[in-house]
């Protein structure tokens, strides 16, 4: 795999869609962004990570430079599968352009991102202007974002405290565009969190209550205490928290049987109102409402964060004025990201292409678009550094 | 098959008991009824009925005299299926008596009735002195009391009203005693109806709430709504009527999905309050109440019903009284029964054994209950007839 002009955003895309990298298999792409990186004077790190009980993934991590400022970009090259590929109008891994759009899987996330990017960087290099600026390049590109997480851009970044390594800012790629490119700029993600919750009562005869302890009953309150009121009605940069029941499930088949357990699963992304302990407390102080034993299991995908808006944030939403003339908003929405690791270590921010069609039949966005997204990062790394 | 002594309750239970007669098969138990009510002087009917999409049935009508008044009996020879059969400790449909204790499938449920009944009126038409009284006895004996109830009773009568064949008043030996042979007595029978309850949303990721619309959250409120306050707090006869959740099902696995469906069932029993039209519009006004579009299936199993207390019920406490010295709860607590439909067509009153082994593993009664019981029934037919 090669590319001809890799100061062609599309063209570096096309050749990212071509490497079959469905988590967790590399499909090609690490070896390919070697390829890419090298000649720009980057030195690459390979670094598979494996944990037990998981699958084991390769990842990146690339820097051309020894001085400060470190300008740092995370992305991931794995993508969600084909889904239902009777139904895609083009192959998935083809990188086809039709009508002036690239259509493939990764398109919008987030090979067409990263694509932009090398691009960028490949012109911002090879330009003779550019050649002595001061500080530093990094790029951590992962195997495993969209699978478990366990071994990707969160055990790179241990790695890199290890060796010393850091990176002052760092640029996501993640799709974050709505409905226009640059319309939207993330300085942050809700936290979210998923419950299991389950209550036990006493199998009976429905004609013979009395005997018996109706478990739904008081998962209905429960669910209904959870519901009555939001945790909040949003943040200065956080819309509000929001508590999804998305599933309730008993598997009484047996009409005139009251059964003896039934389970509710629920989901909630909360604000910087909130860490994941508080949210905890708020659900908890409303099951105890409905005096009945219950079990709850929790599990933290990520607790809420904020990069107040600052410098980085500014750059980006110049850079996109500039070539696009829209005004980009600073919002939190969506779900999480590896920018939840990454915040730990420098002051990130997320800017991409239109989510519409991420891990959808179709994934496409349209080349005008890749090729402004690739302007607008050259524009970036021209701002940062000052040149 | 064949019973040596017909005059003993136990001896015509066993017999019952060894036909294997689960819903809906004959099992020999309506044949065997035939050769002990023949030589009594029964004039004998089977009456087989069939319906599109159930299975067929086997049914017994039998008379004795042709003046009025006619005192029938009814009953059913079809049992539920073993169940465990590994946790029997004898074989369910050998007969059984260990430690005074009949024991077999249909025990209490009813064979355990239909014996003692039978041994009941084979001493009754035996005594010399009651040879002459004025009136007539009839039984109808069902095999789909257990199943679907649709090629039963409810046919017999339909049959009967075409020949003329009517009853004054009619003992259903369904087993309705609590703690001791002879506590309970029911003259009524709440109503029975099964909701079946669906809503339909949006489907959508969890992060992104505002694109989906959830249709778990509505169906909560519904069925809180429901649960709120009860349907009544009970009359003079009747247990207050109950609202049971059976199940809400899902089944969506994914944590970052709102699903598209919720669905959730749910059980009444009512009281002499309500109509089951009564019961659909108190539970409807709580469901629009949620403001959200729902589809609500509806069957009733049967609508409530009171013989208020008079004759009958009175010469079944007098009997029960005068055999075991207890006095009688007049009730209407439990299940449904084929009184549902031989209330339309006569006075009804039900009286039995204890169902507390009904339909469960070991299913028994001592053989001292049955014996007392073929006493009591005895005692009644003497006070009906005036004998
Ligand atoms: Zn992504
Ligand atoms: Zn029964």
């Amino acid at each position: 795999m090669s590319v001809e002009n890799p100061a062609s955003a599309l063209e570096v895309s096309q050749a990212l869609i071509r490497c079959p990298s469905v988590t967790p298999e590399e499909g090609g792409a690490l070896d390919l962004m070697e390829t890419l990186l090298k000649p720009l004077g980057f030195e690459c790190q390979r670094l598979p990570f494996d944990c037990a009980n998981t699958y084991g993934v390769d990842n990146l991590y690339a820097r051309r430079g020894t001085s400060g400022p470190v300008f740092g970009y995370g992305g991931h090259t794995d993508v969600v599968p084909v889904g239902d590929l009777q139904a895609w109008t083009v192959d998935p891994f083809g990188g086809a352009v039709v009508d002036g759009k690239l259509i493939g899987r990764g398109a919008v996330d987030m090979k067409g991102s990263i694509g932009a990017y090398v691009a960028a960087l490949t012109r911002f290099l090879n330009a003779p202007q550019n050649k002595n600026f001061d500080g530093s390049l990094s790029l951590i590109i992962t195997g495993d974002e969209e699978g478990i997480g366990q071994n990707g851009t969160k055990k790179v970044l241990e790695w890199m405290a290890d060796k010393g390594e850091t990176m002052d800012v760092c640029l996501i790629g993640e799709p974050t565009s709505n409905d226009v490119l640059g319309d939207m700029v993330k300085i942050g993600r809700r936290g979210s969190m998923n419950f299991s919750l389950s209550v036990r009562g006493i199998q009976g005869h429905t004609a013979y209550p009395q005997l018996a302890s109706n478990p739904i009953h008081p998962l209905v309150t429960m669910l209904h205490n959870l519901l009555e009121e939001p945790l909040d009605s949003g943040t200065e940069h956080f819309p509000p928290s929001s508590l999804q029941l998305t599933t309730i499930d008993v598997g009484n088949t047996t009409t005139n049987v009251i059964p003896a357990d039934a389970k509710a699963h629920f989901n909630v992304r909360f604000s910087d109102l909130y860490s994941s302990e508080q949210v905890e407390a708020w659900v908890r102080e409303r099951l105890h409402r409905a005096d009945f034993e219950y079990d709850l299991q929790i599990r933290v995908s990520g607790e809420s964060f904020l990069c107040p808006p600052g410098p980085l944030s500014g750059l980006i939403s110049q850079s996109i004025e500039k070539i696009t003339g829209i005004k980009a908003e600073l919002g939190t929405s969506g779900g999480t990201s590896d920018a939840r690791f990454i915040k730990d270590y420098a002051t990130v921010a997320e800017f991409g292409l239109l989510n519409d069609t991420a891990h959808k039949v179709d994934e496409h966005c349209s080349v005008q678009e890749l090729e402004d997204l690739s302007r607008i990062y050259e524009s970036m790394l021209k701002g940062y550094f000052k040149v």
